[in-house]
């Protein structure tokens, strides 16, 4: 009998680096590694996924999902006109994102991501029989997006790129002239562009994030409610955007998971209302006071350097005054609060911890204070 | 610019012929086609979707899934030994036998799959780069499993071999002597065996039909809740059986869905609840009933022969002597009745029409109506 082997694609992938560290947390741990808000899932979206469970029977959707709700999606994005059959609902972003990858990405093709970025992007790439290339989000300058990095980055062999804003891990936005220049760039060069937005109505920016498809005709959208309406465990997402692109992930949609939930699908209706609305604009203050407030502690109590996120609920700890970032990360494990070490994001994150603000004021002080402890043995320790 | 082409793995996929059915149906069609329990999920499910939407938030879930959930899921199959970390809950069977294959299947190892069987197997093994081979279950038989046909069919290429029992197109069981022959064709072979169990709850035999891992130890199972306890919008499946494969499933799983929504999972813990197990056993008996229904008219009305099921909702019905199943399922639409051409679900299938009991039995009278008139209507037209 042979022992199992898995196959090519699944070879080498390990658990990720944020696993790892919950896997190793000690009881009674305080989480800055999560990716979770953990405000309450509107009243609004509650009330009607009762009323669907209790009023209807919940059967398949088409696999594409509810066309009232791909009306909604649809009529997000200006450029899709409209048009609620280049949308797919997912079980997910999550899904949205690994169709959109294996619906683009043919045995050895590159895959051009951000460094840093979240990590399911070169794993995906892996599966899909790619290879990842990468531009440089460049730490010196806050992990900003740099054109002439993407520009460089950017080879004949590109055959897809990833964008992420709001950014996981650095929390930072794309601005209006940064999405100019990167449809600038790929205007002539043709590849597709996967422009994930699941943190768009999170941001701290004056303005909403514009999404990338209003500036590049071959983009496809990855977006879903987990962020915004506190509905991870809900797995809604979609993808939307090129016709040919979203109608061979939706073929690859039907035999992954048939459809979203139906209960999801149409508690997510009344995303749209106004009373979810106002819940959207009350997540996003109480996630800016949390940030303000966590900056304001990592200045006065660890004096140390962080990006100040303008979306997302991250920000990037600069702590390579204390070592490479997994060495500091497991230290801070013993202390009893868990942070995500930037390696695991790419190279250009290495001496930053991800810290993330899905948490009370008084638990992050706590979680600043340990982390004080942590780095003060750190330092102890290296004299 | 380059037109988009999809790679490879999605090349030449088409629409399932059931789905292509249901696109060329008129209004106001019988649907003898589907693959869905029309009954209403029980209210036992309900409440307790109900208690965890409005009582508690729903986050992740592992990836694995609740581990309450898998403990009862480990507990069905005696093999397992209660072994809660070797089951994955997923976003339906389908999910489920998406990351089986895919965790199994190597670029151009060979799947053994049944000759006539569920249309996304073959499709599925060519997503995953493997090639399918087919071992016949003889229309003249019924469709019964033959143990020569399987045995003759296995090369020492195969890889990975696929069941299904309940059958779906066949409504066929495997009986024990069934099992235990594959057992023992597969013991010294070492391929994994895929078990499609979806059916598994809706049987019209006198026992329950036994699972194939209780008789080989390199099994995986898929199961899930959309048949038994008419969940199909609800998205609830599983794998489990052998360590290893079912590891390889879950790091594919995080990548794919992050974890099944977490309501449907927490809604699904009462569904081995005695309220629950009354509701399944009622669904068999209205199954049971309809069955007898349909066969019966068949017999009377149409004077052809069918394959009587011992499970699932499906019954075979012999057209051949009317033309080929695809020009027969077609003049059955003009007649506003769905079925589905055999040939959809492999060469051992053509000459017969898959006719699904998931209706009220004035509805099958009314569709067997139409199908008498469509088969008139073809006899009248080739005389």
């Amino acid at each position: 009998m042979n022992k199992f082997a898995p196959p090519k694609r699944l070879q080498g992938i390990e658990k990720s680096v944020i696993r790892q560290m919950l896997d190793r947390a000690r009881p009674g741990s305080i989480n800055l590694g999560l990716g979770e808000p953990d405000l309450p899932t509107p009243d609004v979206i509650r009330r009607a996924a009762v009323k669907a469970i209790v009023e209807e029977q919940n059967g398949y959707t088409t696999h594409s999902g509810l066309l009232s709700l791909r009306e909604k999606i649809a009529a997000e994005y200006p450029y899709l006109e409209n048009k609620p059959d280049q949308v797919v609902i997912t079980a997910g972003s999550q899904e949205a994102l690994y169709l959109a990858l294996l619906a683009l990405v043919e045995e050895g093709d590159e895959v051009l991501l951000p460094n840093p970025a979240f990590v399911a992007y070169p794993t995906i790439v892996q599966m899909a029989g790619g290879t990842s290339t990468f531009y440089r989000l460049p730490r010196e300058n806050g992990f900003a997006f740099d054109v002439d990095e993407f520009r460089r980055a950017l080879s004949p062999r590109t055959k897809v790129i990833v964008c992420i804003s709001p950014s996981n891990p650095t929390g930072r936005v794309l601005s209006r002239d940064d999405l100019v220049s990167i449809g600038d760039a790929l205007r002539d060069h043709g590849a597709y562009l996967i422009s994930d937005e699941i943190y768009r109505d999170l941001y701290y920016t004056p303005e909403r994030p514009g999404s990338l498809s209003s500036f590049y005709d071959r983009t496809i959208v990855i977006g879903g409610l987990s962020k915004s309406m506190s509905m991870t465990g809900w797995r809604l997402g979609w993808l939307c955007g090129d016709e040919a692109v979203v109608q061979a992930a939706l073929v690859l949609h039907g035999y992954v998971t048939t459809c979203a939930s139906t209960v999801s699908q149409k508690a997510s209706l009344v995303a749209w209302s106004e009373e979810a609305e106002q819940a959207r604009s009350g997540f996003r203050e109480t996630f800016r006071a949390r940030r303000d407030h966590l900056l304001s502690l990592i200045d006065s109590e660890l004096a140390l350097k962080a990006a100040a996120p303008e979306g997302a609920f991250y920000t990037m700890l600069d702590v390579s005054a204390y070592g490479p970032s997994m060495k500091v990360a497991v230290a801070l494990l013993d202390q009893g609060v868990i942070t995500v070490p930037g390696v695991g994001f790419g190279s250009e994150a290495e001496g930053f911890l991800r810290v993330s603000f899905c948490a009370e004021q008084d638990t992050l002080s706590e979680g600043v204070r340990r982390i004080k402890n942590g780095l003060q043995d750190l330092q102890d320790f290296s004299r």
